[in-house]
Formats: structure tokens, sequence, C-alpha cells
């Protein structure tokens, strides 16, 4: 036995796919420039399921056990030496990624783009960084934010996704007065009216193929109009895809009376079908920004974009928007937002909120968007 | 016979594919707010070649006779009613877009989307707008610019095709400094050479299927460094291109002895796989400027441009570019520009010029670039 | 007696210092381009108070009679040949300053600067532009804005200030999540803070010398917090005063617990020691926007600017403002804007408005605002 | 006798004011993240004469004896631990100042405002942080920057002063076609009208009380045109010197046939009568930044910035140049740039260094522009 023993936590690892193990570790104290974080909330995302379900995201396989979770927030419980701003007993939110912060990227404030970040509960870089989804978490200070008043753990969880949003809106220069097109209202859809609306946009509107999230999104605020576009078949070529694109375009914008296009464009599905209606709902000098990309090659009328001065922006993560986003979060500003978290669960049945959310729907035939885990 | 008869000049029109005559009209006495300009030089370009082979440029057919060219400059002859700032004997550039000047595009300075734009030698709006290929043009004088002093007629007329580059060059936010790579050394792609330059890009490197071309950009200092991509076979599936493409990118970026890629890259072919090519070789958070589409619908690799943040700009024309490009050819920063001018044609021979650039080679063996036409 | 009688309205004529008349003019019909517009709502500005108090704004003396008024709403009654844009009963905000749309300012969407402007109600150029205090004018259709659904003509007058902080906004780029400080909560300031809400800053504060106007500010949701800033003697010595501001603009950030200062800083009162707090108090890379120049000279703390790149940006009228104006006014985001108007007249009653305009308060002590004018 | 002795190395301390002395002091190893550096040349400048002269520079007075210099190169001859991008026996110029990378200032690209930046031959921190003038030097590596091949030590060390003006460029939004007036061409003048050279600007012309420093700088092409403004009594009147200061400006502008003024302004003379010359000389809609900051307050002509938007911006520092000064200095773009350096002296003989800057010519009657020490 050891003369001085650590304490212990909970820890959710994944050892391959549908392998997600509850287990006791150690809890070790803080290195230098690290503060160590009591996790309360952790939210569940889309690559931390595609990891639950196949071992792998996208390009990523885990090469080890790997711990998920990067939407959350917590309180310091200890700091390691150097560190300066921050305290025992304060409430952060805790930035999942960890740039190096000497690369040009870096020290150019696009620390999102860093080629050595370390982002925790990715399996992109080896040794993997461990997430969120574990009871004490050692993370570098410079990378946790600390709470406003009036802004809850399960607020602060939903930083993160929110993050997304805003990076992707200071991407595409989105102001106010600007008209506003959603594809995709899941969470983060959800999130991108949002933050539109709280930009000043004048109008923000939907589209899905789900009618049950439609209305959720016109009743809570989300969006002012929104339109369903009903799943079709495949299209039997490349030609007739392009065609229907086309035509559902022309079809949407007539519904939304807005025969010129939007403004900005948030891709938040990753369908090719929908990645090409976003160029022909898009205003000529206007954007299309795709947050969602499932796929990885797209065939896309790109003259109808080059021509008409549509510009097609990826966005990657975020950078410089934990602050911006907890004043948000915090301000009152983002209305009917909590009501996306639809389930919570303790750490120890994570299992069974994976599962749930791979259903999508729950016992009761309530939708799932965002599902929270309690760490403690 | 009339008491006063009105003086007459030549003009080139096109009746169908290449049916193009050339005949003598009246010369009208210029309108309010418009001045006539004996017409010296016109450059010919490629959509002028369009309409003369096919009787249409893409989407747009002929309707009516037309008469082509828009790379043109001349000498006031008069000027109507309401004109302030020229005088007969003024030498000017013509930029031959008449924007509307009351929608939303034309006053917030993107004039070049205005939907009401009427382009001289274009289809697209009917009754078609004549162009420049004949001797005396009556043309608002808000689009005639003066002629800086040591600034020619055939610079002149090369300040449209410039203006393309100097407006692409603002949207992709070409900063002095930059690595810029272009795609395709024809006329448009030396100069997005030479204006990268100007603007003091640290590097500009290009490709081109084309040795002789790349050979004329390095020696004429347009590019430091070339890389030749000898045309391959048709791939037999879409993997196979754009595996193609990549290896392709990763080949020539090697070559380049630039691995992360460029800072902007202008794409002056319009060929899909060289589209494709642009986005692996655009460093991440970089641009990809399409100038030269030529594909309406193209398979891109659009996660590697989404997750590395390489935008994807379209660039259509221009808008307040002529007096730039002007002081830009006057100053001789452009060097070895004029170089572009291969071959000179007198009005009556139009038909000649245009034989010659559908060759693309003279009797000599030698390449074509610019052909210049004097109307006078 | 003339065969043809043309209708009559009444138009309040500045023949000088205080010599205002309402007298009886033809109406004429409108020129080509032009539309007629039965004014119906005119709110009158500090510009106008200065013509009528002192025959003269600043630089510009009245060497005509002029018509005064600029913030301007009505009904089209009429257009001339060429209008393709408004029909007769329309409803439209009139945009009172006439860009020439010729030179380079026009053409790059910064026609506020254009050196040709005329701007109904000024004395700037000669002959001088009428105004809008009269029943019937005919203007330029290119400068008529039509209404939103849901937006008041008293609303629409209001486009004009409120075109005023859109413009100012823009040159600051005020972006969500910042935090805005205003100096001076007249029309003009409450205005500043109204826009700066609408485009989502976190928080908006407000300093005056007048505790009712900040009263007003606070409970009527223009500004969160406020900082009432006693009247001073005048200081005895430029270092005095210097060292004043300095001391109040520490006293003021104190106060609002923002030692760091605000992101931008809205300088609405022209005076000197305010504009010397206001460099003070903005934050080491922010920005202090001079609404209200009525100081030709300022004695400035220039290097405490300099040195942490706070800029210093003047805004002057507007460019491309009005319809984002309008949309805003009518989209009911800009709370309380229509307590603003405090005061409304007949337009055969104008003598007394602006003599309430120059009392500041009404007979029953209640604080003047914004006065409205009903022509019709 | 200490069993393992350090090497050492010459230092020049600076004890007060003109108390400067050579002493020797040991070598100590680097710690972890920081290479050492053989220092080879560094360039004295305007603060560092400050500090000499007076024992102060500005508002920071010594407080412990200080190393000066910071415009400096030399050769890596050892690295701590940790540090992975540089080795023995590179060639690195040496970025001076030392960001916390925590604070938001640095996260966000601009780290020049970093309130806890450790800038080295400062006072304005204590601990100070020693400078450059010394043989070796232990400092972090994300702030020494490899040399590319073809930049000498010397022009490395330039890198510095350079970098002020590609900062101060970038803040401008200087780009290609614009026109620029430099007043005051010391050093930091002419390199203003270098990097504007080098960004595409279409005129650069320079404005100075001595003819031969304006000599020097058109003979050697910094500028285009030059106009010698007599250095006058001083004004009697604060009045009187803003009047004489219009007058001077409309003069210039005369003389160099740009009544409009020019686009942007670089006030390199902190003199006040300058700075309100810059005003009036620039362009409505430019920009006049201030990279001279010798002035705490200045009476400015503020209402003809403001009504003009003339945009008044001071630049502190730099953030993220250096890569681009070295490959700008090695690159051969800017002309001349050698000749900037007139005279060298080794560490040894400093004090000799300064007095013959204070003097600001030397024996035979030359010009001092930038003096040059070699540490080894």
């Amino acid at each position: 036995m050891s003369p001085i023993a650590l304490p212990s936590h909970n820890v959710a690892v994944l050892y391959g796919a549908k392998d997600l193990r509850v287990e006791e570790r150690s809890v070790w104290p803080p290195s230098a420039n690290q503060a160590q974080v009591a996790i309360v909330s952790t939210g569940l995302c889309g690559s931390d399921l595609h990891y639950y379900m196949h071992g792998r995201n996208g390009d990523f396989a885990l090469q080890a056990p790997l711990v998920l979770g990067h939407e959350a927030a917590g309180i310091v419980t200890a700091v390691g030496p150097g560190v300066k701003n921050l305290v025992p007993g304060q409430r952060v939110a805790i930035e999942a990624g960890i740039m190096c912060r000497n690369c040009d990227y870096c020290k150019k404030g696009r620390y999102n783009l860093c080629k050595s970040m370390r982002f925790c509960s990715s399996a992109a870089v080896f040794p993997h960084a461990d997430g969120t989804l574990q009871g004490r978490m050692n993370h570098p200070a410079h990378v946790l934010h600390p709470l406003p008043d009036h802004c809850s753990f399960e607020q602060a969880a939903l930083a993160e996704p929110l993050s997304v949003l805003i990076h992707a809106s200071r991407r595409a220069n989105l102001t106010a007065g600007q008209t506003v097109l959603v594809y995709g209202v899941g969470a983060i859809g959800l999130l991108a009216c949002s933050v539109a609306k709280s930009l000043g946009a004048a109008r923000v509107v939907a589209i899905d193929i789900n009618q049950t999230r439609l209305d959720f999104a016109r009743k809570n605020g989300f969006a002012s109009q929104t339109f369903c576009l009903p799943p079709a078949d495949k299209a039997k070529t490349t030609d007739d895809q392009l065609r229907r694109a086309k035509e559902n375009a022309q079809i949407a914008l007539a519904e939304f009376g807005a025969p010129a296009g939007f403004d900005v464009v948030f891709e938040c599905t990753g369908a090719e079908p929908v990645i090409q209606m976003s160029v022909h709902t898009a205003i000529s000098g206007g954007k299309v920004m795709l947050i969602g990309m499932g796929t990885r090659n797209v065939m896309l009328p790109l003259s109808s974009a080059a021509l008409r001065e549509v510009d097609i922006h990826g966005s990657f993560r975020y950078a410089n928007t934990y602050p911006a986003a907890l004043q948000l979060l915090s301000s009152g500003k983002l209305k009917n937002v909590e009501k996306l978290i639809t389930h919570r669960f303790p750490l120890k049945d994570i299992k069974r909120a994976f599962d749930l959310l791979t259903r999508g729907q729950d016992e009761d035939g309530n939708m799932v968007l965002k599902v929270m885990i309690e760490s403690s």
C-alpha cells in the first residue's frame, strides 16, 4: 500500500466500437500551468457518437483507449505552479483544444488551424488526448474560461457548439440586417439560427427534412419561417440530382418570398444535394458557410457560385470564441437555448446516453437534440 | 440625298457563327451624358472568340447582329449635353459595362453584380449592346476613363483583362508577402502573375500543360518558377480523377518546395482536374480564386477545403478597377506586360484575326496570346 | 390667369436668422427620373436649428431663401419619365442627399464623401437644394426608399438619424459581444445605444451631464447603466482640463466596473473635454467614433490613443443605410424608439416647433428629444 | 573558485544617464523553451538614445541597471529543453518583445497590446528585461526567427524597425495603387517609403525640414518627389499654428500636384505642427498613421478629419511581422535599404556610437541614419 494514496475518479473509456467502460483512475496533481477541474457537465456531440459507434471518426481511428467528451464545464479544484488567473472553487468552461502557441496560425489568432493542436477526445493525434467524460481533468489554464455569473454549467457546456457557430458567423462576416437561411435544424443548426439572431440578422429561416424539428425551431423562436423538404429517392444520375437541387432551391426561395436568395446560408447537414441547394439559395455576392462536412467530395454547381460571387467557406472548429460564447449564454439573448438540452444522464449511465443518441428519439417519442452527461 | 449627311464608320458585325461582316454605318451624335469615342485599339478576348465560333457564349446566344469587342481605348471626338469631365481630343479607356446606378449592388460599389448591367459586346441582354470593334462609339461618360500620360492605347486596352485580375486580387485580399500559384498562363494567367507581383507577393509560381507558355512566363519574369503538368488521359472514374488531382498537387508542391501550399491560388483554366488541384495546393486558411469558369458543375474535394478553411471564391468581371489598372499600366511596374500583345490587325482584317486566335499559333509557329485590332 | 393652373402647396422658407415664413408655391410635375412625394412627416435636427437660429450652420451661410428639413417620409403622388421602381401611392422615405453617381466615391459605395453631393436643406452648395418642410417635393427616384409594412411615416423619418448611427457602427466594425459607451444621450446618442444593442453589443452604457436624460435612457432600456458627469467650471488651463478629463474617465470606468475601457466609444456631444474623455475610456485596440463634431480644433491626448492603438474615426452622414434602417425600424427590434418623438406640430406651426427646440423643454417641463412636423 | 567555470561575455550596461559601462558577465545555459543566441548585430534606435541621454524614455525611468538594444540578430549557440524549431548554428533574428500568450490580445493575434509584455531593453516593466547589447542572450525560442538565405545579420537587425512599418501599413490597409505621403525621412520614414513601395503604392512622396535627408530619399529611390518645409519660428498662438499648418498643407499639396490629398499619410516626426498638417494632407476617406509619437497632447484640426472621414490611427510596435520583414529584406525588393546603415561600431565602442547618434552627423559631415553595433 502506498503511503500517500491518490484520490480516484470515474472515467468513461472507449476501447473500441461500442466498447465503452466506466473505470476508476487515480487523480494526479496538475502540472505547471495546469489547473485541475472537477467536471460537472459534458454535452455529447456527433463526433463522440461516431467514435462510439465505429471506433473511428472519418480518417481518425482509435489507436489506444480514449476518453470522449469535449463540450464541458466544471469547478477548479487545484492549480499547478505558475497559474495566476484561476483559483480553486472557480467555475470554468473547458476549451478542449490545446494549441501549440508557437506556430504562425497560433500567433495570428487562427489557432484552430494549428497543425500541432491536441484536441481532447480526438484520435487525430497520438498519443490521444483524453476528453471530459470523467470526474477530474488536468488542463492548461490558458484554455480554461471563467464562467460569468448567471451562466450554468450546462449552458457553459453549450459554449463549445455555440463557438462553432460564432466562428462560422465571423468567417461569414454576418452582420445586422442580413438575411440568413439555415439547412438542418439539429443542435448545430438551431444554434446557427440563435447566433444569427443575436447578431441582428433581419430574417432567419430554416429548411429540414424533418417537420418535427422545424416545428420545434419555429415554435421556440429560432426561425421565423421554415420549409420542409421531403427526402427524395436517390437521383438516378448526377445531372438529375443537380437539376433537382436547383428546382428545390427555386421552390424554397419562392416559398420564402426571397427570389434573389439569402445573404448567408449555413449548411449544417453535410449532404451533397443540400450543399448544391445552398449555392442556389445564396444571393449574388452572398456566402455559403459549410458547417457540417459529412461528404468528402461534392459535385458543386460551381459556375453558379463563381459567376455570382457566392463565396464558399468552410469553418473548422473555432478560435477566440469562448469569452464571447459564455457572455452570450449568460446574457439571456439566446432565447430558449436551454431547450436544446433534451436529455440528461449521470456518467455511470454513459452507454445508455449513447444508445439514446443513436436512436435519435426517446421511448416517449421525443426528439433528441443535446444529451448532457453529469460527471459529479 | 439627305441635306445633312452623317459621317460614316466601319463596323465589324457578327451575324452568326463565323459570319462576321465589316459594314459601313452612320455616326450618330452622342446623347446626353455620352461621349463619342474614335476607337483606336481593341483586344480580342476568349468570349469574343466563343461568339465568333459558335454564335453564342455559354447560355447567351445571338438574337440579333452584334458588334464584338470590349477591351478598348480611343479618343473622344464629341461630347453630349451634360458631360463635364471629358473634352474632345482626350484619350480614354472604355469600360464596356454600363451599370444601372440605381440598385443596391451599384450603390454599394459592387456594380459588377448589377442585374441590369448592359455589357457591350455581350448577348446576355436584349437588345444587345454593341461592342468596340468599330470606328466610332457613343458611350456614357461615367464609364470612360482618361488615360494617364505614358499609357498607350494598346496598354489601355489591356486595362480590361487587367481589371479582371485586380478585382480577383482584391476579393482574395492578396497582400504583400503572400505566396501565389497560378494555373494556366495564357493572357489572363500571365496578368494574374503580374498583378500578384505588383502587390508585393513574396513568390509567384505557375503551372500549365504547355511548356512553351511556361518558358515565356519564366523568361519574361512573370513567374519565378514553373511546373509543367503534362495533359493526361481522361480518368476512367471520378474517383480516379480526384486521386490523380491530389497526387499531382503533392508532386507540384514538392517540386516548388512548398509542402504546406500557397496562400492564394488563381485558377485560370476552368478545367475540372485543375480546379481539384487548386484546392489541394492552397495552404490551410488560404484562398482559391476561380477566374476561368469553363465548367458548369465540378466535383470538388470539398471537405479538404472546408476543414482547412480554404475559401473558394469566384470573381466576376470587375468594379472600380479602371483607374487602378491604368495607373498600373502607365507606371511601368508590370514588367514585360506589352509582350502579351503578340499580334495586330486592322479592323478590316478582323476575320483573319479571329482565325489566328482559333488556331492559337501563327504561321511561324509563334504562340498567340493577345491579338489587338486597330480601328483607326 | 393661366389656362392650366398648377396645384399649390405650403412651404416653410427660411429667409434669414429666425425669419421663417410659410408660403404657398406651385407644384411642378416631376422631371425625368424623379418622383413627386407628398411629404407626411419631417423630423427636425440640430443642423436645422442652427440654420433657424443663426441663418448659418458652421461655415455654411444662407445665400438665398432655403427650405429646411431632411428627415422625412411621404407618399409618391406622381412619377416622371424613366421611373420604374416606384408608383403613385407608394410610401417612401426620402434620402435627402443627392450624390453625383460619377465620382470615385460614388462608384465605390462611399457616396457620403461625394464632393458634388447636393444635400436638401443644406446651404453647402449654391444654388441651395430645398428640404422637406413643404407639402410636395420632386426628388430623384433612386434616393426614395419604399417603406416596409409596419413602418410608419414617423418611424421612416427616423431612418435619417438612425442612418447616421448605422453608418458610424459600420465604420467602427461594431460587432456582437463588444462593449459600448455612449457620451450624450440626446436623440442621436439614444439611437447610438439602440443600434449597438441591435448589433448584439454585450453591454451598452451612457454618460451625460443631464440626469433626466440618463433616467430616460435607462428606464426605456437604451442603456443598461448610466453615469452622470456633472458639468464643471471651465478649466483654467489646457493642462487642467486634460488632467480632469483623465480623472473623470477613470472615475467613470471604475463606476462601470470596466477598468480596461470599452471596445467602442460613441462621442455624441462634440464637447472638447468629452472628446478627451473618450480616448481615455476606450480599451486598448478599441475605437472612438466622433459623431457630434461641434468643435473645430480639439486638444487631444493623442499619445494615449496612438500607443494603445485606439483608432479615432469621424463619421459623416451615411451611405447605403436606408434599406437597413427601414428594416430595423419596422422589425420592432429598436425597443422604445418611438419614444424619441416627444413633440409634434403641423407645418403651419413650424416656428413654434423651432422655438420649442431652442428651449429644449416644454411648458410642462418635459424634455424635448425629437420634434416631428406633419406636412399633410 | 568554482569547479565548473561558466563562460563569460561582454555586456553594455546602462546605470543612469550617460553612465554606460561595458562589463563582463557569466553566460548561463538556456532554460526550458529558450535558446541561447550569440548576438552579431544590433541597430540603435531612438528609444535607446533616450535612455542613454536621460536615464529614462518618456514615463519609464531606469529602476535598475539595464542593457539596451532590441534590433538584433545572431547565431543560436545552444537550446534549452523543449526547443524543437531551432538548432545550434542557426541564424536568427531576435524579436525583443516577449508576450504572455495567455491574454485575449495574444490569442487574437494583437500581442503588441499585451499588458504583460516584457520588452527587452525597456524599463516599462520591473524587473527590467535586458536587451541585446551583449555577447550572448537567452531568449524564448518562439520569438526567434530563422533567417532566410541571402539575409545578412545587419539586414535582420533592420527587421525590427521594418516591422514597425509593416504593422503600420497593415493597420492602414495600405494597398496597391494608393498614394502615400511620408513626413520625416529619418530611418523610420525611409522605411515607411520602402514598405509603401513594396506594397505597390502608386506614388510615394516625402516632406522633411532637412534638404539633405530629402535628397538622400530621392536619389536612392525611396521617394519619387520631395518637399522641403523650412522650420519656422514657433507660432505665437495656437490659432496661428493651426492656420499655418493648414496653409503649409495646401502649399505642399499644390507642390505635389495632389490637391485632394494622399490616401495614406505616415507621420514619422511626432511634432505637433506636422501632425496638424497630416490631417490636412490626407484625402477624404484616407488615413493618418501616427508612427512617431513624441508629443503627449496635440491640438488637432479634428472636425477637418471627422467630417472628411480621415481616420487617425496610432501604431504600437508590431505583431506577426518578423517572417514578412525577413522575407522582404532577403528578397531585394527594398531597394537601397542597406544604405540606411551609415555607421558601425564594435560593442566595446558603444559610448562612441551613442555620442555620434546624439550629434546626428559624423566628423566628415555625413548624416547619421542607422548605427549598427557588432557584438561579436
